[in-house]
Order: C-alpha cells, then structure tokens, then sequence
C-alpha cells in the first residue's frame, strides 16, 4: 500500500509516519520510485504497537524508540527487553525523605516472602519504596498481611506475564509481547484490581451496598 | 499554627491552601481574628493527602475533591467510597472496536473462574474490555493462561486492599486507607509487579542475563 493508504488505516497522519520512518521506528517501505514506496502489514503493525505504547502507556516517543530499538535487535535477548520496557515505563519517585527507612524495611518484607532477586539499581525497587514512604508519610502504610498480599499478587502477575512471552514461537513476537504486556498489562491489572475490589467490597460490607443485578 | 507555618510544613503555597479552603477540600481552622485562623496537624495531615493524590496518584483536583467528599461524609459506607475512589482513577477507554467481542469473552472467562460479581455499569469494566481489545488489535492477546494469573493476581492485590482497610478502628481512617491504597497501591503494584518480572526473567532466560549480584 502507499503512505496514504497506510496512514488511513493506521489513522498515523502521512507526517507522523515521515517522522517515524526518519526516526527509525518504523522500517522502509520498498521503494518503487525516488520519492514513493510500498508498505505492507508488517509497517501497520508496528504502528498500531506505537500508537498503543503511546495512548494506553502514555510513553514519551523518545521512549518508545528506545524500547523498540530493543523489540528491532535480535543480539538482545528477551530478559533485556523485558528490562527496557520495564524500566522504560518506571518511575523511580523521590528517595522516601524521612520514610526510606521505614519503606526500605518493606521492601525487604517483600523480597524475602517472595524470594525474588533483582539488582540493587533497578528503577522498580526505587519506585517501590518511593511510594511506600509517601503512605507511611500519609499513617497509611499497609499492614504485613496487606503487603505480602501484594507481593504474592506482583508475583502471580508476573508469572502471567512469562507465560505470555514463552507461547511465542519467534523472538521478534515474543519481544513484542513482553513490550506489549509490560505496558499495557498495568492499564489491564489495575483495571481488573478494581473489579475484584468491587466484588470483595460487596461481600465484606454487604449492608452498605445493593445486592448485585 | 498559622497558614504561612502549614504552608512551610505541607509544601503547599498559601495561595493553594486558600483555594483548598475555599473549595472545601481543606476544612476551616480556628477563626483567631476576622482575618486569621489557625491550624493544626488534621489540616496537615489532609494536605499531604491531596499532594499524594495528585503527585503520585496523578488526579485532576475536581476528582481529588470529589473523592475526599466521599471520605467525609460519615453517611456513605466504605463500599461506596472504596467505588468513588476507584471510579475517579478508571479510564475506560474506548469500545475495543471490532474487538470488542473477543475483549468480552476475556472478561467473561476472568470473571467465571474468579466468581467476581460486578455491576455492568462498572469503569472498570469497560477500561479492562478496552485494554484487552487493544491487545488483541496488536496481535498479543494474553493466553488463557496468562489471563487467569493475572485474576488471581489482581484477586490477590484486592484481598491486600480489604484487609488494609479493615484494620483501621473508625470510618474516616477506615476511608483515607481505601483511597490511599486504590490510587497509590497501582504505582505500588506495577513496581512490584516489574521486580517480580525481573526475577522470574532472569530464572527462565539465565544464559541472557548476568548472575544477580
């Protein structure tokens, strides 16, 4: 297809696709005159998967062309890519001021209930505890019962997430997958953490609410 | 204390707080004299709330104020605030297009083997059909598999979430937890989410990743 067809269906404006194909994250038509080339599926999907690391992930476009660059390079393999994603979405927060300790000993909780191992300087570690100190900050910290509840949720949802990315049977899908489900999955597990609230909420506080239609 | 002390200790501008007051997010402190009034620790406290809300939590300060209204009104039980918490921070994105059956049927298997029962009309409903759908327009529908650890999974977190709330001894305590833990709980949880990944990644690809350290 031309550019206009595929800006169509991709609903990319031509412009936003020069950009992308100057940038690098989308690969070169085959060219069919000087100025004009011929796209086919493979340039639709990589759109679409822009367009969803950008709207639903809510990534910058510099971000996303690094983590693509990962997704693109077969001498990286899939425990980096997860890494690039992961850390690309990653906000590390602010070092917890006078709760560090206290959110530090948290983490600590967690990692020995779960047994993970991870570096030291992994943004996700940082995150955790800056947000753990904001609540110990807001007398809102989670109880332990609370806490290796999520640890055991974090962990079951992980365990989701290799399951996903071992079903492929090619190491470009199987990159795309662990983009895909790295960033997207936390829309989607929040989203099903409410509705499971919703459902635990009704059945603790049963006066408080109308019974379910 | 004074504002100018509230402001120094909150971080928050006077000007802020005044709009705050105004708005009622904030309630008043002890008139001193026509112009002066005086603060105490429940004013702090609450203005580090609405700080994490917006900073961590990421909302606009119409759905903050919407959100504290249901934590201090003594009339609306905690399933309902628990609900005005989780609505206020769930998009529900768009209607998943022509992918919005096999999105459904997702949903249908999630609820069918978690036993969730949820009003249709829930956002989270529609947010979690949204992200599916996009998942499968990008040709990375999660398996089975996937699908179910991540119920269990975010089962799991909202277990976390009731516990945390039913530790506190009265409602408005009871009230701040639920919307502590259902906005700053999903930064939480995807940073322990992306912690569990690496783990679990570097067991199932260990010749792609250096030893932990």
């Amino acid at each position: 297809m031309r550019v206009s067809e595929l800006s169509r269906s991709s609903d990319v404006p031509v412009a936003t696709i020069k950009y992308y194909l100057r940038e690098g994250l989308l690969h070169r038509g085959e060219a069919t005159s000087p100025n004009q080339a011929r796209y086919d599926d493979t340039h639709l999907r990589r759109l679409r998967l822009i367009r969803a690391l950008v709207e639903v992930g809510g990534l910058p476009i510099t971000v996303v062309k690094d983590v693509l660059a990962a997704v693109d390079d077969p001498d990286i393999g899939m425990h980096h890519v997860l890494g690039r994603a992961a850390y690309a979405v990653t906000g590390t927060g602010d070092d917890g001021g006078e709760f560090a300790d206290a959110a530090e000993a948290d983490v600590r909780a967690i990692t020995a209930h779960t047994g993970w191992r991870v570096a030291e300087t992994a943004p996700a570690l940082a995150g955790a505890r800056s947000v753990l100190a904001r609540m110990h900050e807001l007398g809102h910290a989670p109880g332990d019962d609370t806490l290796l509840s999520w640890a055991e949720a974090a962990d079951r949802a992980a365990e989701g997430d290799l399951k996903a990315i071992a079903r492929n049977e090619n190491r470009e899908d199987a990159a795309e997958t662990a983009v895909v489900g790295t960033v997207l999955g936390d829309a989607l597990l929040a989203a099903l953490r409410r509705i499971a609230q919703e459902s635990h909420s009704a059945a603790r506080y049963p006066s408080d609410c109308r019974p379910p239609s």
